[in-house]
């Protein structure tokens, strides 16, 4: 077994304290990795504080882990010790599903393990990011291009392919307008890669506060939901409408800004249910969706694009004491655009 | 002007009587059909009833039009007297949006003229198909195949046409698993559809009563809803789900029956809006969408394709006297499947 520090959550309302962890010994098909940084999603919010099911504390969330290979199992062949390497969301499947033999990991039909709060083959409950070693088999372990900080990194794991696998599979590119509701940590994400797979991008957001952000990062369109006229004025006009926001929303007036056969992908899930309006979707054919991260292959395929298109997250890098702050800050939305812990502070 | 006679209704909780009602004399691409038969299809009844927003009375409702062309206007190319024509939904549109050039036209931005209960070109209200003539751009006339007699014919131009096109558009065919909830007039239309289209059909109806029927009509499974059983057994399951029931179902429990990547797809709407947990759709990347109709070039696909396939409605032939009974019976569920109003006794 191998010790690692960790940084953990003892219950809903615990602040994070330092641990030490076990990681298991190296199976012939696993990787070490050397975590270097690690991002905080508001997944690891909702899940240190219980919101999302009960949890077995203590907990260490992470699943946005960039690092360094110090070890490989004896049949690994994808990486070797030094590599600059990346872990997200899920650590296992199956791999014999039908979703999984698509590269689909991330629906897989018997469950994927993920990266922490899950059970791994072994039986042993998965730790996440916030600590200095994981081992993970190789199947789930993407490689980070040279061009690519490894704090910058990062966020892709889970807000870079979250939102590139559903631009990706909608087919946003030249002559589809897009529009990205929310510019937070995914939106901000989602904005330059629309932008850079070649689309007209318009971020939808409750106010105008982050407006030059957003033209920075490559939208072309800036509007404010609180405003009545904004849905007059775009009544029909997206192919692809990606919600990264959480929050309950009025779906149908957001159906409503589709075109003819345009879809409204959430990538987020408020926990109550939503009310809409079937008018709203008979109307032009629209459709209502949903994503989840994305495969391997396609993370993989998401990091190459990013780094082609010199494409990274605004990132604020803070130490390990700094995660219950950081925590309170990404619930008052005051993070631009998303916290990453430098794992040499643990 | 052309005298025809009808049924008409003069208010929501009126009987229908006989009337005499004013077709406009021919334009140049006009063409002036006989009506031999009128489907009775649900959204009558809905607009009769006043129940989808106010309505001029009197009101001649029936959008399932079959017939025979009497005269044609000097620029009609399309038609010529003695064509076994149909009209369905709509008689016209704009022809100049983004939708109609696709030729969609039922999604037409400015708005398509609806075959009764609406107001043409000549800001004259248009009156439906429970008529003996009826006056039609040749653009919105499409031809009936010589194999399909003229009653059956009919439901084909709303509950064929309302069915083909989601099938259609979805991608409907060999080695694909579709489901229809519902089995009443559209529902025993997209079960024929969507078999002949090489899919497996199953139906999801509330009882296993028109299990037979539905077995005959060409779906390999037929499973009662009543029973929770059918939603566990089949989680996962289906590619397409076309739900041809307008009351309020459990849509969350529908979507969990889909695939990886498999769409629910409502042709009917109930008027208050419906409810659903989100989680069910990013699991496995679901949709939940609308269709309405098609556009005019694929009605007359659909025609070409029902006498291809021998595909035919069941139908109930009445005469002009029995719409109130009619209406009372497509209320009760009490109709296999569709009612067809025989013209000739007006």
């Amino acid at each position: 077994m191998i010790t690692a520090k960790a940084r953990a959550v003892d219950g809903p309302d615990k602040p994070f304290r330092a641990a030490e962890i076990k990681r298991r010994d190296l199976d012939s098909q696993d990787v070490l990795i050397e975590i270097k940084f690690a991002g905080i999603c508001h997944s690891d919010i909702h899940t240190a504080h219980g919101e999302w099911g009960p949890v077995n504390y203590p907990l260490v969330p992470g699943h946005e882990i960039a690092g360094i290979v110090t070890a490989v199992g004896a049949e690994v062949t994808k990486y070797k010790v030094g590599d600059r390497v990346g872990v997200g969301c899920m650590v296992d499947s199956c791999g014999e599903c039908e979703n999984c033999r698509k590269g689909e990991e991330q629906y897989c039909l018997n469950g994927n393990v993920p990266t922490y709060a899950g059970v791994d083959k072994y039986g042993e409950p998965t730790q996440g990011g916030y600590s200095t070693h994981i081992v993970v088999t190789e199947d789930f372990v993407v490689r980070i291009p040279e061009t690519i900080e490894l704090d910058a990194a990062a966020p892709l794991l889970c807000a870079g392919i979250t939102t590139y696998s559903p631009l990706n599979h909608w087919g946003a590119g030249p002559g589809k307008k897009v529009a990205v509701v929310g510019l937070g940590g995914l939106g901000h994400m989602a904005v330059q890669i629309a932008h850079a797979m070649g689309a007209e991008v318009t971020v939808l957001s409750q106010t105008l506060k982050k407006k030059e952000d957003g033209l920075q990062l490559g939208a072309d369109n800036y509007y404010a939901t609180s405003d009545p006229e904004t849905f007059k004025k775009l009544a029909g006009t997206f192919d692809l409408i990606i919600n990264t926001v959480s929050a309950k929303i009025d779906i149908s007036a957001y159906l409503s800004l589709l075109a003819l056969d345009g879809a409204l992908v959430n990538v987020g899930a408020p926990a109550e249910p939503l009310s809409l309006n079937v008018f709203s979707l008979i109307g032009h054919r629209r459709s209502f969706a949903g994503s989840m991260i994305g495969g391997i292959r396609e993370t993989q395929e998401m990091l190459n694009f990013c780094a082609e298109h010199n494409i990274v997250p605004k990132i604020e890098v803070i130490s390990a004491d700094q995660i219950d702050e950081a925590y309170e800050r990404v619930l008052a939305s005051d993070v631009k655009y998303r916290f990453v812990i430098d794992i040499s502070t643990m």
